[in-house]
C-alpha cells in the first residue's frame, strides 16, 4: 500500500502547438483538441475513482483551464486551489513566440536541439519589453529578480522544488490526494526529482497532454513505482510512441 | 476616495431556473444562458478597468464557474482562489428539487411568500439521506453539525458575516480588489449587511444575475455609496424591475 497520491496532468494542446511556436510563459489558451482532452482527463479521474482534494497549478491559462474543465466533469470543482509560477512552463527566452521551423533553419539542428533538450543551456534572455516578455505581467510583479528571462530545465528544477517541499508536500502529508496541473518541462522537472532521473536521461522523457499520471508514493515520498501510471497506459504509449518517430524522421 | 473596491456577482441564469425548481445547495450547472452572462461579466470588468486580485467563492458549480469564465474573459484568471460553503446559496431545506408552481398551488401563496421572502422563516428542514439534501456530499464532510438542513436569510447572515471579517476584509485590508461570486440570497445578506438594511426591507432587495456590482469602501468598511453601482446600469435596473413587475402579477 503506498502512502500518498499524487496525480500530474499536462495541460491539453493550445492554440500555438497549432502554430508551431515556442510559447513558454507566453498565456495562449488551449484550442479545441485541448479543451477536449481536458475533458477526458476529468473523465478518467472519475471513471479510476481518483478524487483530488486539492489542486495546485501554474499560473498560466492552459494549465488553469485545463485544471478547471477536468475537475467541473470529475464533480471536484470545489476543492481548494492554489496557483504558483512555480508551476509553469519553462520559460523559452528570447524564442518565445518564434516559429519552430524557421528557428530550425535559422540556428541549424545541433543548436536548436540544444535549446530544446539540453539540462542545461537556456536560449538567449528574452528583451526586456519586447512584445512576449513577462516583465509588465501584474501576475509576477513581485517576483522581481525571480523573473526568468529565459530558462533551461536545470533552472525550472531550481524553481519548481521549493514549492514541491513548502506547498505539495505538506498537503500530501496531511493524507490529501493532490492533482498538479501544469506543462510539459515543469512536470518534467517533478518526475526527474521523484524518480531521479539523471540530466541525461530525462532528455528522452516525454509527458502527453492530458492524460492524468498517478504516482502512489512511500512514506519517505519515493514513488512505488518509477514512472508512476497513466490512467490510460494505451493512449499514453501512443502519444510517447508518436514524439519518439517524430525525433527519428 | 475610496480605500477599498469590492465586486459582487451573482452567478448566471442555472438549469433549474429554466425548469422553475428550488435549488438552495443543490449544484447545478449554468445554462446556456447563464455561461452568457458569466461571459458578460468578465467583459464589464474588463471595460471598466476593475481587476480583481483575489477571489472569494462559494462551493457550487454555478458560482465557480462564473468566476472561472469572467475571470478568464478579463484575463485574470490566475489570480488567487478561496472557495468557502459560507458563500453558498440559502439552503431551500425540504423544498430542495421542488417545483416552485406546484409549491405554492400546495401551501398556498401566503405560505410560499414567507417561505421565499420572510428574513426569519426557514422552510421544513430537509430529510437525511434525500435525494437533494448534501449531508453525504463529501465536500462538506468536515462541517459537522454546521451542515444545514434549511435556511431563512436570516440564518445566511449569521454563517456569512464570520467569513467577511476573517477572510474578505483581510482582503480588502491589504489594498486587493476582491471579486465575490456568489449567490442570490448570500449577496443579498452581504448586502444587507454592509448598508445596514433592515430586515422588513431586504424582502424588496434584489440581484440581478451576471452584473458586477461595485461597492466602493470608506476605510471603516462602510459603502461610499448604499447599494453600490452596477457596472451596467441600464441592464441591472431592467432586470430588477422585471422581478418587481413579477411581484405585481
Amino acid at each position: 500500500m503506498s502512502n500518498y497520491s499524487l496525480i500530474l496532468v499536462r495541460h491539453g494542446e493550445s492554440q500555438w502547438n497549432e502554430k508551431n511556436l515556442f510559447t513558454g510563459w507566453v498565456d495562449v489558451d488551449l484550442n479545441q483538441k485541448g479543451l477536449g482532452e481536458a475533458n477526458r482527463a476529468g473523465e478518467l479521474l472519475k471513471e479510476a475513482g481518483i478524487l483530488p482534494d486539492v489542486l495546485h497549478t501554474s499560473l498560466l491559462r492552459r494549465a488553469i483551464k485545463t485544471a478547471n474543465i477536468a475537475l467541473d466533469v470529475a464533480d471536484r470543482h470545489w476543492i481548494p486551489v492554489h496557483r504558483t509560477w512555480r508551476l509553469n512552463e519553462r520559460h523559452y527566452g528570447a524564442l518565445q513566440g518564434k516559429d519552430k521551423a524557421q528557428t530550425l533553419a535559422e540556428y541549424g539542428e545541433e543548436q536548436f536541439m540544444l535549446w530544446r533538450r539540453s539540462y542545461d543551456v537556456p536560449p538567449p534572455v528574452i528583451e526586456k519589453g519586447s512584445e512576449f516578455s513577462q516583465d509588465a505581467d501584474a501576475r509576477y510583479a513581485g517576483l522581481g529578480a525571480d523573473l526568468p528571462m529565459t530558462e533551461c530545465l536545470k533552472d525550472v528544477v531550481a524553481r519548481m522544488i521549493p514549492y514541491w517541499d513548502t506547498d505539495i508536500k505538506p498537503d500530501l502529508a496531511s493524507g490529501k490526494v493532490v492533482l498538479v496541473t501544469a506543462h510539459g518541462n515543469s512536470l518534467r522537472a517533478l518526475v526527474k526529482y521523484l524518480d531521479g532521473i539523471s540530466d541525461e536521461d530525462i532528455a528522452g522523457l516525454n509527458i502527453p497532454t492530458g492524460i492524468p499520471l498517478l504516482y502512489e508514493l512511500n512514506a519517505d515520498f519515493t514513488p512505488v513505482k518509477k514512472g508512476g501510471e497513466y490512467l490510460d497506459p494505451a493512449a499514453a504509449l501512443e502519444a510517447i510512441q508518436a514524439v519518439a518517430n517524430q525525433g527519428k524522421k
